[in-house]
């Protein structure tokens, strides 16, 4: 390290306690080894927790309307490649004092934006070489890394789908090198995301947006095509987000980004896939769970940036995970895939602007740890129980289980179907869609009475 | 026709008319004979509008706290088949009275549906009898039908995708039955709307989604393999929208239903295309003219619902369209493509619950086919003039018309790339993006001054 | 009772059994007797619940896409006075199986409207026997009358604020006469909604706003005077709702609604109060604990309609309460207060449409008085403990304890401010907001661990 | 002036020429001596436009996710006084370029703020001379002064409803000394904003909220003391705005800010007035119009932000105004009101981030000037014609006019009422809503044909 001071010296490393007294700064759901209820897997395993640099320690907590109010002490430095190592200290710190094993992050979040590709080129290098050591030091993992691809004014005109070759170019050839960078550092994916990637007026796509997303397909491509040359054995994983920082973004949600990668030619590729965030489904209008569903349908779910929005807010607000029922469902489903078996929950999740204790980050990665981890054991509960499937699959979808379900399946004639349609209809009864019932179910588990 | 009498007396045949005293139920600008500047193509060419028998002759202005309150004096009859003829008789005295060459149904809106299967096709087929004298008389052509999947209690629990595959043995016999009326009505397209194929709660669908998609895909497929059979030349249209009556529909919008056909193997099916509406656009947070756009960049745009919806309002409230401004990026794409060659503009739209004065449903209309009217002109002057491809294509896309612009386009190596990121970074510089300057040339267009 | 039958006969009477088996139709978590830890009530005081009539027994559960789907054997009647009886009937069979100590009515809920006033009114005086016998039988009290202002076609076009003061006469002698029966039935309160109190189209209030606000307010003080009058001692109570069926209803949120009834004189009145409903701060955009708030600083929270939207949904869905973490900060409020002394929540909450199990409107009830004592319970935990207070009001607001709080808050010159601004900034010292440290804190107490 | 350069050298002072080539720099409907149809004065008079300091030349284009793009060559310079100065003449040089006669300020978008308040206050002095001398030079005037209560840290927990008497007393003593300024500068009005003045989180306001609106009400009545005091005849005006950055501001729309104003003893106060904004209006989810129209209905309309949002995005975009249909309803309001005699139409509008060329301001306040013309000849010419006053006045109102209308609005007794009830009801006729009609009757003004 740079230095033995601590950067957040008033906090050790966080154990799991359940009892201990309030205030304290204890896990008390988070056990990293607790072996969870009917899987094989410990919560450690089935959360793959990782810390992002981006709003970890490098976020000063500014909006659109004041100056940053967070104290960052690791950013008071020198010369920029001290800061961007104390940055990387600063990351590992968090990262062992709460037993996070993972971290990811943008090119520039850590190291410095040079005057010319070389020059960034060689501070990237400069931070990769302290990285590898502070892994080494620590048995710590990258989860992914990134480009920034929004920050510099460059890009405001797009990167992929944008309106010069030269930023395209740009663009392309900082992911290869960040590419190889994850790669060195032995990182599990690397993530694009494309929020420059999108209508900011309409006028300027309406003869221009096959065109551009024909150049998304082939930087896309390109990207995969280099991975594959490397040997890098991670996916490409694509982030959708409707909106912010342009009018919209073409990877709108799940689905829209899907449609575009399967157009490109890149849903065919075995590595590439999605990476989904809470708080970007609830700007599409959509239910993360949805999301998480749609994902999952087309076998393209690899990792989660875990935060939440708040509905009535129009912005991505990346708060801390807080809310337990709303991740009962996503777990119900990574339970059923054993987790994320090639992906990671990363907090891409920052501070309010008006948290300035130095313990608040704790506070925060330390409630959405927690949160996440009682959304598992319910969501083992009531799988392990089976209620929840015997109203939805025994008695909602029973019909299914039928010689006529086996048969439409199967494949029936226009006149079999037409027979069946005379037999058994207009009037056809049904299954109650039993949601006051599902509801109270949820509940039960949830808050267990007795 | 089964009386001599009008339904709508007070009202004549409307002329084409633009120094009408005001007040006069005239066109001002809808003159379906005028060639449009720059086009070898009359207004009526390019804007095929139709009237929808749904909202023109059978709603009655309920909605969820109220009563209807439109006279609709076609629906008092002693039978139910007098009813629905005469409700024919209402829509093709709309038609005649407005110069409209088109209509649209569901199934039950002008047959009433039997007590059995049987039943209802008889009176399908009456009805059809009907129309096809109607058409004889009147000369006036089927847009598209459609069934309604969404009224009967049978498909609460949805249809393709549903819990029950008697519904959807069901649901798809009225599509083979009306789509073959549609063929013999010589209908241009058939639509698939899907208002209960979507999400009701989130817990029914975490292990059947992919199931039921499926489900979704085979019945789009034996539609598409029964109009093949039958050698109907029309396309199968299907028609995004994001929510309303479910929670979540699973065709939320252009992009997303794009990636459902294409899943299905449907989307590679030459007669399969999409409807689009102006008000489901916004109800999916976007733009309709960016929904149009995503449309074409997959050739896929065949019809349009042609309505207005309130960005304010969270439901469906299918206004008449009244707002020129919105129309014109979508007339400029239109424009590109000589209209809607193999589609329709259908009137989707209702009357306010408050408007209960029979001409109202004729304000309706001609505001709606004068306001296409006049963003068709419009579009058409951009157009002619080029200042606005002189700014987009110009000067904003400029650098790829470039050699470093074909070379990206040809296929550059990873070096390629890099020399030219080395070469041309990292400060680029680019055009302005001209927003600004932008909407003052769609206003000079709307608003000649001088 | 009109007849012996039982029309819930499958239910018999909900006991309060936290450990019955699962599927069990039984209270896990509301006893009426427990007392409340920190409080010297009862849950069954703190939480006085209604059912409300008209989605309880009177909506048949359509949509505007689909008819009803839901059994009501009491709908079976051979004449509308017998009908209306059996929705009294099963009302009260609700409330005795459920325990619920309330109800609420709209007038033609129960009573059919006549051909003539005065039918209407005979109709209205022939239910309120029947009501008063029911009552007298069970023990069970009406929460609050109101009146359908919203359902019949003559209100399409508003009521107090509408276009046409024989409507204005018509629902106001409604309102006399309702109030008339809510003070016999010894009713708490009486609600004025005002759905159709709204814009329709902004061209028709440009002129008449001040005009249609001015006959609001002397509607509401005819409605008021006639209260003191017969000496109704309950609370006329306004509710408010931000759109549907009106584009913008005025009473758009609390805050709006304060104002107007201020303007009119209304909110100077002793009997003049507030009902909120959770669902409608949500189409609001508001939390509905803000919402609360807000009308308990004027002093103005008499009731509450228990129920909740789903914040991506654009209209009203009226589920029943199941999200316990919402209702938290609402029961920190209501604790402060004793409750609600003078009102009741009262379940404006129906069934989905998919939910046709006649036991479905028990487990949608259970479900909300459960999900309601939850909130109680671990909102009287959070009192007691007293961090949350440590947190909020020790640290957060600690400087206005310190005596330039207190001379500000008793006046202070300019001078002296402009001395106090020189002394204390421009740097100031804050405590942190502690928002996530907050989060930790709810979970905490949902989710107790070890 | 500091310097005899010219901050934007490529654009002389812009003519009115309604015929200039396409591309020119030029009003084409902005007239200031036009008299406008129907009324006694110019557009000038009647669209009293203002340049904002705070975008038009403090802004950098910067967004949440990257850093500024715009050129700003005044903001170079050695030190902060000489930049604050160029500031003041690219401001100036803007007004008398676009012959835009005033402008606004916060007093740290001109004047940087110091170390401490002294010092701060001297470099306000410094400026305040500055643009006294412009004034004096130009003719131009100051349409109103604020402070920027939302840039610095200290303001982040709030100011007036904040948690700390220190940061109260520091805004308000910032308050006193811009009223100061501004009374100097002969300024019209001064605007209270209020973006800090919000809920965070609900638990910090559950038990304050009345507390901290107490503080709000102090607050403002020691503005309007002080205003009184030294003889300010300007007003004090309100500026609602529902979020961002806070999660909700207490003055979340027109009628919540009359409502705290009022419980304050502030609307009382004759010199408290509201400044409004669109798109602070449709953040609220409401028109601008409508927002208007509940202003002008309590008589404390005074000044408006001019500009526009994009109802499909949740957060601030400040467009300059470019679309006339949304204008025309304000415009027929503001024409009953001879205008805004006491204030002013400042543009509170920024370039896109994109709009990177000096010329786009230019193209950015000319469009939005042309745009609030166009509307304001639109509103004229319907008003001078009369018909929509036929319909809404004389059809859709027309009953208020009779004689039951009159003694409704005397006073009439509980018998009368019913009397009248019993005599019109229950089923009353009523005049057709008109809204198809009115939407054709405002594009007949807008697009005239023939």
């Amino acid at each position: 390290m740079t230095s033995q001071k601590q950067w957040f010296p008033g906090v050790g490393n966080i154990p799991h306690d359940p009892k201990a007294k309030r205030g304290s700064l204890v896990f008390r759901h988070f056990n990293p080894t607790e072996v969870v209820a009917g899987t094989s897997k410990t919560l450690g395993e089935l959360l793959p927790f990782g810390v992002v640099a981006w709003h970890g320690v490098c976020n000063p907590s500014a909006d659109m309307f004041g100056r940053g109010t967070r104290p960052m002490p690791w950013d008071e430095a020198p010369d920029p490649i001290t800061k961007g190592k104390q940055r990387c200290e600063a990351l590992f710190e968090l990262m062992v004092k709460l037993g996070v094993d993972y971290y990811s992050w943008h090119n520039y979040d850590l190291a410095p934006e040079g005057a010319t590709l070389k020059e960034s080129h060689k501070n990237l290098d400069t931070i990769t070489d302290f990285l590898a050591e502070l892994q080494a030091a620590t048995g710590k993992k990258l989860a992914w890394g990134t480009c920034d691809h929004f920050s510099h004014p460059r890009y405001r005109l797009g990167v992929a789908t944008g309106v010069c070759p030269k930023v395209y170019a740009y663009g392309l050839s900082e992911v290869f090198k960040m590419l190889e960078i994850t790669m060195r550092l032995q990182g599990k994916n690397f993530v694009l995301w494309g929020g420059r990637e999108g209508m900011r007026q309409i006028m300027s796509i309406i003869k221009r947006l096959a065109f551009v997303l024909e150049n998304y397909g082939r930087f896309g491509n390109s990207v995969c095509d280099y991975a594959d040359e490397i040997g890098f054995d991670g996916k490409i994983i694509y982030e959708p987000k409707k909106r912010e920082p342009s009018k919209v973004q073409y990877q709108s949600d799940v689905a829209a980004t899907l449609f575009l990668l399967q157009q490109a030619g890149l849903l065919q590729r075995e590595n590439v896939g999605l990476n989904l965030e809470e708080n970007h489904a609830g700007l599409a209008g959509l239910d993360f769970a949805y999301e998480v569903a749609m994902a999952r349908a087309a076998d393209k779910l690899i990792s989660i940036d875990a935060n939440e929005g708040d509905p009535l807010i129009g912005w991505d607000v990346d708060e801390f995970s807080h809310t337990v029922k709303k991740l009962i469902p996503v777990m119900l489903m990574l339970l059923e895939d054993g987790g994320l078996p090639n992906g990671n929950l990363a907090f891409d999740a920052k501070l309010r602007r008006e948290s300035t204790d130095p313990k608040d980050i704790f506070w925060g990665i330390i409630g959405a740890m927690d949160t996440w981890s009682i959304a598992t054991k319910v969501a083992a509960q009531i799988r392990s129980e089976g209620v929840l499937d015997d109203i939805v699959e025994e008695s909602i979808y029973a019909e299914w289980g039928t010689s006529l379900g086996d048969r439409i399946r199967s494949g029936m004639t226009k006149d079999a179907i037409t027979n069946a349609a005379h037999r058994y209809g207009p009037t056809i009864e049904l299954p109650s869609g039993s949601e006051e019932r599902i509801n109270v179910l949820i509940n039960e588990h949830m808050f267990p009475a007795g």
